[in-house]
């Protein structure tokens, strides 16, 4: 245990998990780290799911993340009915289906805001924060582990901090985090970084140490999740974001260096990330949220300048080859807030290439990321909107198709829109890519089924564009509303 | 001349406004001053619209401007048919007309991207910049006269600048100006503004001598706009913001003084301010884009301590007594350009409070702020989105009925989304106001229809959403999109 724990005062501090569940009382609001499975707290969510299991109270939990977090979390806290509501961000499927059947209360929020919120209590009261950290040095410091997220606001506005030292994370990870907090208004000020690599705060949580109410050791390894192979439509949506990025540049409309990428997760990014790894394209910068194996290839490429994240998720494919060269990796990545990752001040003043995808998009350019059908939710908006929003380019993309080509994913009017026709400057898919910039509604319609639709659909939604351009009085922005969810 | 041109070497470039309209060619795109119809240029797009006329040239113009501006560039130029395309805001009927009619190209944009879109290049080349002045001082310096808008990018980016020195402006609006350009990434750096009163920049537009086209003697006066008399509706919305804000500096969530006010323009916006006006707040701030009577008349009664713009709009009413006591006003009021009025970096680092208005909202609390039955723009999304989505507190407000109460102002699904369910924090209506922070779609549609809708509408947009909920099968967002738009 001294190895994880160095100052000896927090040492009086050290409980089991269950004993550290046995401090939630009914009704709590609870902040935890983890991003997108990557540094959630896990034996104390597991211990509190075990004790409503076993003595049947009805715990009414409010859990706050940073975004998506393990099974330890959604999954048992759901299936102990501990929890009453979720909020900012899930993937999780057990915690999904829940919300949508109307059992768990979801706000799903653009993640930048969850800092500020919290901190001028739009929350309400946030009982405890219980943090994954990977230890605790010799001055007290609290390290944290593979991700932030939102989990220094949490320490900062909880009453009660409960810390999980996880023996699984490396020690190593000292000095890869960046914890700096904005201030309150009217104290706040501007972020001081203009390089995906300045360094602004601490290597570690500021913790004022009586409000620490129990250390909890645990051996729970991170699950980073397996890459998805990159499929044929995948590769055509990167080559074409590939190609339309290496002709801004030609135009003058984007520098090089290119300015800081940021990308979702999955198959089209790391196969965006594998195009710019044959590119010409040198001296990259990632400002993103979720730094995963593709980011560490590309350091290995020597392409990579800095890459700057919240989180860090490894797909287990990969783990051996990137502890063996951490070392390398070490001085050219940071994890930060997400209040700072996801900053549209940063983002903005950065410049940054933003790709995020997109569930359909319609002809006008809104964009669905969230909801089938407008009543099922899948994820939530996540840090799309704080990108889509702010960046020096806003690309968003989508297959053609869902459902084995029987569904188009251009629509005439999205069932549900996370991002207006205002917020995107290219729409991609595998047919090609479509530079909305500038054109008005009923001009930029026409580009987008014409690129960017698939053929087989193209007749149907030209049809529709025509008809509403002939029988719609005002032609700016022409729709036949009534046909539009004739068929839901 | 003299008294408006004290540095010699730019009297060689005066000429007639019919002179100065001869330089423009066919295809020009052209940038003009002028934001919400203040400061704008009015003598040489008369005379490009005669000379249009009279020659029958097709001129294709493409018009930009700051925001909305006086019949002198958007009614003439299009009467005259000379104008092709125009962006990123209007408010005049006779191009709207246009624009409904599909005769001219708009393209609706947030006026916080304007200029870096223009410095990137995306709008291509920028032919003429044309700009109303107030006059060139000793040293050169080319004083703005009552609005910037975003003149100072039109200067940086146009290959050659045409300038209005309009006698009727005041010679004392020297000083009141702040001109500061966001360098082009990977240049950018913080824009250091922590208070609304802050000067960064030049009391002057910067310009290549060189690059001086023409400058055109003109004493076209700015024609303000009556202030509409606050109705009733008008004054219990705004009865309803100054008691939600008071409420929420009651529970810590906001601070004291309060956080700097944005809100639009109209009879809500003045009628709030005329509520703060009678309120115990003191040591208000503006951080806007308009700045109009109710400003000053705040600033009469010590209630304001500084009002951010980036336009100056005084009614016919109030000209004298604005006139009659400039000199105490002027060093509490600053104009900018809307680069910075309306950044998201300044807007969430001060925690502003965003008033918006509304054509409809729907319970889910998205928010058509543009298109009437989502075909017909009427001005467009403007600075809303950019104080929408970064406001440390977002309200928008509209009417429960228009039509004469014929139609309900809350709907289950708007017919054109400009603001998502994730950009507002209370919804606001003569009935009350809603706080939606933190609810689940269902809860919050419920919340809008008893508190905000008209109670005549309320009735069946419960029974439209407790079917939701009945026959849905997903509960978070609960929609019978079959129905939505059956009636249009």
């Amino acid at each position: 245990m001294n190895e994880r724990i160095k100052c000896e005062k927090y040492l009086s501090k050290v409980m089991t998990a269950d004993e550290a569940a046995k401090l939630i009382y009914p009704g709590a609001t609870i902040g935890l780290s983890g991003f997108t499975p990557a540094g959630h707290a896990k034996a104390v969510p597991l211990a509190i799911a075990k004790r409503a299991e076993e003595t049947g109270e009805k715990l009414d939990l409010t859990i706050m993340t940073g975004a998506s977090v393990g099974d330890q979390i959604d999954g048992a806290l759901t299936r102990a009915g501990a929890m009453k509501k979720r909020l900012p961000y899930q993937t999780n499927s057990t915690v999904r289906n829940a919300i949508n059947a109307g059992e768990i209360e979801y706000f799903d929020m653009h993640l930048s805001q969850l800092a500020v919120w919290a901190k001028n209590g739009f929350f309400g009261d946030i009982d405890f924060a219980i943090v994954e950290v990977s230890g605790i040095d010799e001055d007290g410091h609290i390290i944290p582990s593979t991700s932030i997220g939102a989990a220094n606001t949490y320490i900062d506005c909880a009453k009660k901090v409960i810390l999980e030292v996880n023996t699984t994370q490396p020690l190593s990870l000292k000095g890869i985090h960046d914890v700096y907090t904005v201030e309150r208004v009217p104290n706040s000020k501007p972020i001081p970084i203009v390089r995906a690599a300045d360094r602004i705060g601490t290597e570690y949580y500021p913790c004022d140490f009586d409000k620490i109410a129990a250390i909890v050791m645990t051996d729970i390894p991170d699950k980073g999740r397996a890459v998805q192979p990159v499929d044929d439509i995948s590769q055509k949506i990167a080559d074409n974001i590939v190609e339309l990025i290496t002709k801004e540049t030609e135009a003058g409309r984007l520098p090089v260096p290119l300015p800081p990428l940021q990308s979702g997760v999955g198959g089209v990014a790391n196969a965006v990330l594998a195009g710019l790894k044959k590119s010409s394209f040198t001296n990259l910068n990632v400002y993103s949220e979720v730094l995963q194996d593709a980011v560490f290839d590309l350091i290995d490429a020597g392409k990579i300048a800095f890459a700057s994240g919240t989180s860090l998720t490894i797909s287990p494919d990969f783990q051996e080859h990137y502890d063996k060269n951490f070392e390398k990796y070490k001085d050219k990545i940071m994890l930060r807030p997400q209040e700072i990752s996801n900053h549209p001040e940063v983002i903005r003043r950065l410049g940054i290439i933003a790709m995020n995808t997109a569930i359909e998009v319609d002809i006008y350019g809104n964009t669905n990321s969230s909801h089938i059908n407008g009543t099922r939710i899948m994820n939530g908006i996540g840090g799309s909107g704080d990108f889509a929003q702010n960046a020096g380019l806003s690309i968003f993309m989508t297959p053609s198709t869902a459902k084995n080509g029987t569904l188009s994913c251009i629509v005439p009017f999205v069932t549900h829109v996370d991002h207006t026709e205002h917020d995107i400057h290219f729409l991609v898919t595998e047919y090609g890519y479509a530079d909305l910039r500038g054109l008005p509604p009923r001009i930029r319609a026409r580009k987008i089924i014409e690129v960017c639709a698939h053929p087989d659909f193209r007749p149907q939604l030209l049809d529709y564009l025509e008809r509403s351009c002939m029988e719609c009085e005002c032609k700016q922005t022409p729709q036949l509303l009534r046909e539009v969810f004739a068929d839901k």
